[in-house]
């Protein structure tokens, strides 16, 4: 693989790529042309081939690409040709949705165990999860192979929980939390800050009424 | 108010500013400078006081900003000196968890009901809201104002009920389904992709191994 860096608009361009790709399987459509997927996607043609040259093109033809293979093509440079482990802290309803969340399990992140402070949840199931002590987080994440933790928890205890995780091994951190984690730059962190994309929904109206 | 275009990326970092000032007024902090704000953002200073002077610099002056004028003038920019009344499409985790968010009343979203199409959901009450049948969403929608319809529903019924939103008067779309909707150029659509958050954390955990 080369070294080459990929900008971060076309790394956040990839997964819908991706879904756009899935569907159209779902629907048997073996071929498709730049052309066509840039108008399902609302994406130009020339900005298609061009975020696909990063990979090489992915070999077009005059009669467009081939869907399979682009999915599959697709799906590793995104990681996906491998399972994920996923711990999530805080059973809560964000934890709850993301573990009864059918998408992701198809695109191989599986959910390995929950855990929560509140005594009241402890031993309840979840999806196919039995929520544990956060107590036991510790020798958890040391004996099992923890890829990546979702923090579901409030924003006062994420960045404490988050800098323990790390200390124990875990290098991926899906962040819930409405708060900046501040953790060493060797850490991976993806924030889905959903206050954010309130305001910024808010900012748009506000924007169109002008 | 100039009609001056502000970017995607500036409109993106607003929110994060306001939740960062948010913060420094919980600590009592009263001014600013950009050094300071840049350090604890990890954004440089430049690129704050470039931002900043898309809206006139905010009147920095030698020793710094005053944080609760900086703070209400961002709000005002965000849309948020006015309340946003919110329904919710789904009363399923994703839609429990957005009710409880404590976040939101705080920065002015009410949501002021949520809908479902199970009858065994009908009727509970989850915070401070009732469960509604969809079957009632036509005649909420056209009696009550509703400046935002949160989507917390499947990707399978999720285009069709977002244009049935849209047709009767709703004009901003906060969308939780893993889809595209496809709707009219005027209607206001924040996309919340958790898959797609998920695959680039696993992009970014496999172009770390390289």
């Amino acid at each position: 693989m080369s070294s080459k860096i990929i900008s971060r608009a076309v790394i956040k361009r990839l997964p819908r790529y991706y879904r756009y790709l899935s569907e159209l399987m779902e629907h048997n459509i073996v071929r498709i042309s730049s052309k066509e997927l840039s108008e399902r996607m609302n994406v130009t043609a020339s900005q298609i081939r061009q975020d696909f040259n990063n990979f090489g093109g992915f070999g077009q033809q005059g009669y467009g690409y081939n869907v399979e293979y682009l999915y599959s093509e697709i799906g590793k440079i995104l990681g996906l040709e491998r399972d994920h482990n996923v711990i999530i802290i805080g059973a809560g309803n964000v934890g709850k949705a993301l573990i009864n969340y059918p998408d992701f399990a198809k695109r191989g992140f599986i959910f390995t165990a929950i855990f929560d402070s509140d005594p009241n949840l402890v031993g309840r199931k979840i999806g196919n999860c039995l929520v544990k002590s956060v107590d036991e987080l510790e020798t958890y994440v040391k004996e099992n192979e923890v890829e990546i933790a979702a923090l579901t928890i409030p924003k006062s205890v994420a960045p404490e929980v988050a800098g323990n995780l790390v200390k124990w091994g875990v290098g991926a951190i899906w962040n819930f939390a409405p708060t900046d984690l501040n953790l060493p730059k060797n850490v991976i962190v993806e924030n889905v800050h959903l206050a954010e994309s309130l305001m910024r929904l808010s900012y748009r109206i506000k924007d169109s009424e002008k």
